[in-house]
């Protein structure tokens, strides 16, 4: 008899893999992009959104929001009130509450939400800059925001994030004046984790750069229609 | 013959108390005094310790700091020049880093500290709001920061670490004049989850507040010697 030898590692994130090529191949049948937004909390994830999901229908774009949070729903009735598909997901089934999404968790939430009838589908992860790193969901594109208030050194302090992100929008650029801060540092220790890393300066507050981050979804979520 | 059935249940937060205790045995021989010190990423942690720390060995308090991160030790290097023991714990065996610091770590770190020359020690733990409050470290009391760039809502969407400390930091306090941030919401939202809980409002760029909490940390680091 044959007998083959097969080694489990990383048992965890190999069923999670499993299940994100799944969230994946739904995606792709029903055309939607997916992005996964994380950061620390507090960082103005939400807020970015609230900003930039605004107009992006008179874009062509038609966008749907995926909410996670330990508990609550206080972002996701910020962004129903603009009128987009949101369905919250609660990661506190645990003992004290997951502190990232996983592939599973979001494949839980796809019956609630309408991919017929969305391009664009942003998955607003646990503000967190360890774990929803290590969990891909099956999105096209990681988002990290990191806001100037967090110091310089983030991206050498929690590298995974930085590393495992397509784009860095650097937010609350507008509290620059008040801030010992230096951009220039940052994009240096960001370039030494991940060098060339798109980024964007942005202020949710004032609106500077958000125009910028709003055409960079438009294009993703037009991406898939241009393709096919 | 007489059986016994005993449930098994989140064996892992159980053995996690049972070392905390021995970490709790062996702080007490010592008469060392433990704090656990927990935020989100960029909260001010170590700048606060940098401020704080810095005369209470001439209040009669020595202390000791146990630096948590996934990886580096660029906090551990700062507080360094303080002339107080430092000792740097690294969460990055795992996959891609834990994200919290457990009672296990802690005790890995023990014949690191020089437990007899010391009467407070601080754990600086990973920048996180939602493990770091489940494991238990066998720690006296747990301080929150919390900056108020992160918004009124924190208290709320991670209310298992507001309601597992002992006193909270409302940090940054020198930017309130340039963000629309409401205080006495944020002492609400605190009472709303964790009623009465200590709390100071500190800016470990100006100093205002510092001095209150480093009282607080001279009480707590006094009180063993004055038991005994």
């Amino acid at each position: 008899m044959h007998r083959t030898k097969v080694k489990v590692v990383e048992e965890a994130l190999d069923a999670n893999n499993t299940i994100a090529r799944a969230n994946r191949d739904d995606f792709d049948r029903a055309g939607v992009t997916v992005v996964n937004l994380m950061s620390a909390p507090g960082a103005g994830k939400t807020r970015l959104l609230e900003r930039a999901l605004d107009g992006l229908a008179e874009q062509g774009v038609r966008v749907g929001v995926l909410e996670g949070d330990v508990q609550g729903s206080f972002d996701a009735d910020r962004l129903a009130l603009l009128h987009v598909p949101v369905v919250q997901l609660n990661t506190d089934g645990g003992f004290g509450g997951e502190c990232h999404l996983d592939a599973n968790m979001v494949r839980s939430a796809l019956p609630a939400l309408p991919l017929d009838e969305i391009d664009l589908l942003i998955i607003e992860n646990v503000g967190n800059l360890v774990c929803p790193a290590e969990f891909r969901v099956g999105e096209d594109a990681r988002i990290m925001v990191c806001s100037v208030t967090e110091g310089e050194d983030k991206p050498l302090k929690y590298p995974l994030m930085f590393r495992a992100c397509e784009l860095v929008l650097v937010n609350k650029i507008d509290l620059l004046p008040h801030l010992d801060f230096d951009v220039a540092r940052l994009e240096a220790n960001l370039d030494q984790v991940h060098p060339g890393v798109a980024r964007m300066l942005t202020s949710a507050r004032t609106g500077e750069g958000v125009e910028a981050f709003r055409a960079w979804l438009a294009t993703l979520g037009t991406r898939e229609r241009a393709v096919a």
